[in-house]
C-alpha cells in the first residue's frame, strides 16, 4: 500500500492572461508561487513521506515542485524531470489568446480543442527544436497533440517510473499540468473517452490516491 | 573539452550565527537567497549550457541550486542530490557556537579542527539516524569526519558521476559546501595536505574550471 499525490502547477502568466501554452515555458505569477506554497502546506498536513517527486521539463511545474518540497521539508528526495509529464502540446494554438481564438472559431470548436480526447489542434508547420530536448534525439517534439496523444506518451513514464515505486511501497508526488493530469486521472479512475471533457484539475489543488498492493485505488480525495 | 562550475551555498542561518553545522539541515537566510540569485546571474553571464547539476541532500545547497537554475533559465536539467556532496560532518561540534568553543579550547585547537586535513573533530556517541538516509542502509551516517574522511567519501561521486559527464563534453554544475568544495579543489588543484588550511571558499562565489579532453585543468577563474 502506497499513496500518490498529484498536483497541477500554480498559476502561470499564461493562465493569468488566458493564453494557450502547451510546451511554451512560461513562469509562475506571484499568485502561482503562493498557490504552490499553500499546496505544500496541505501536503505537509498529511504527514506523508515521499520516495520521489516527478515533474515535467517546464519551469511552472519545476518551480511549483521546489516550493512544495520546501514546504514539506523534503527537499532531499530525488526530483525527476521528464518531457513525458510536459503539458499537452497545443500546436499552432500555442501563444494565442483563448478569447480571440473563440471569436474566430466559436465556442463549440474551442471546447472541442480544449476538452475532447481525440481531437488534434491545428499543427505547427515545423518542429521548434528547443535545445532542452536535444539529449532525447530529434523525434520527441510534437507539432501538436490531442489529449489522447499526450496520454500515450505519458503512460510509459507511469508504467516504468511511478507505478513500480508505488508497488515497492514508496509514496510518490507528481507535479504536472492540466492536461497530463487529466490523462493520468482518466487512467486511474477509468474515465470513458466521452466523459473526460468533464474532468478539470485546478491550479495548486493536490489530489491524493491511496492504493492497495496491486495498485487498485482504495481512496481518492482532494486535499 | 568541458567546463565545471562549483559553488558554495549562500549564507545559512548557521553561517550568520557562527555555528558549527555539518550535516545539520539549516535553511538559508534572506541574504543567502540573494547571494544564490547573484551567483546565478554571474553563471548566466558565462552563457554556459549545463548537462546536469549535482548537489547535496542538505537544503541550503538544494535551495541555492534551484535559485541558480532559475537565474540561468536551465531549471529543466537533471539535478542530482547525493549525501557524498554533504558538508563535512562536524561530529560533537555541530550545533555549537564557534566563539564559545574557541573560549573553551583556544584559537589553535579550533583552527586545527576547522582547517587541517587529517584531524577528526570530537565524535558523536551515537548515529543520528536521519530518515533521509534510510534508503542507503544503516552505514553512511558518520559520527564525525576529518576533511580527509569527507574527501574519501566525496571522490567516488566525482569519479562515477561528474568526471564521466565532463569527459563526454557536457558542462557540469556542482553546488555544495565549504569543506566538500575544499576537498574537491584539493583534488583538482593538487593541493598538498599541509597547504589545504589556506584554501577557503566563500558563500555564493562561483569558481569555473575549464578542462581539456583528459580532464587536465586548462584554466581556473572566480566568476
Amino acid at each position: 500500500m502506497a499513496t500518490l499525490v498529484i498536483l497541477r502547477h500554480g498559476e502561470s502568466v499564461a493562465n493569468r492572461d488566458n493564453i494557450f501554452t502547451g510546451w511554451n515555458d512560461v513562469p509562475l505569477t506571484a499568485k502561482g508561487r503562493q498557490q504552490a506554497q499553500a499546496a505544500g502546506k496541505l501536503v505537509a498536513q498529511t504527514g506523508l513521506q515521499f520516495g520521489a517527486l516527478h515533474t515535467s521539463m517546464l519551469q511552472r511545474a519545476i518551480v511549483t515542485s521546489n516550493l512544495v518540497l520546501e514546504a514539506i521539508d523534503q527537499l532531499y528526495i530525488p526530483e525527476y524531470k521528464s518531457w513525458r509529464l510536459n503539458e499537452r502540446h497545443y500546436g499552432a494554438l500555442r501563444g494565442k489568446n483563448k478569447d480571440k481564438v473563440r471569436e474566430e472559431v466559436g465556442e463549440k470548436q474551442i471546447k472541442i480543442w480544449r476538452r475532447s480526447f481525440k481531437t488534434v489542434p491545428p499543427l505547427l508547420d515545423h518542429i521548434t527544436q528547443d535545445r532542452r530536448y536535444d539529449r532525447f534525439g530529434p523525434h520527441i517534439e510534437p507539432l501538436g497533440e490531442s489529449l489522447e496523444m499526450a496520454y500515450h506518451r505519458l503512460m510509459p513514464y507511469w508504467v516504468d517510473q511511478i507505478a513500480p515505486r508505488l508497488l515497492d511501497g514508496h509514496n510518490q508526488l507528481v507535479v504536472a499540468h492540466g492536461s497530463t493530469l487529466r490523462a493520468l486521472i482518466k487512467y486511474l479512475d477509468g474515465v470513458a473517452d466521452a466523459d473526460i471533457s468533464q474532468v478539470e484539475v485546478a491550479n495548486g489543488e493536490p489530489i491524493q490516491y491511496d492504493f492497495d498492493d496491486r495498485l487498485n485505488v482504495l481512496r481518492k480525495l482532494i486535499l
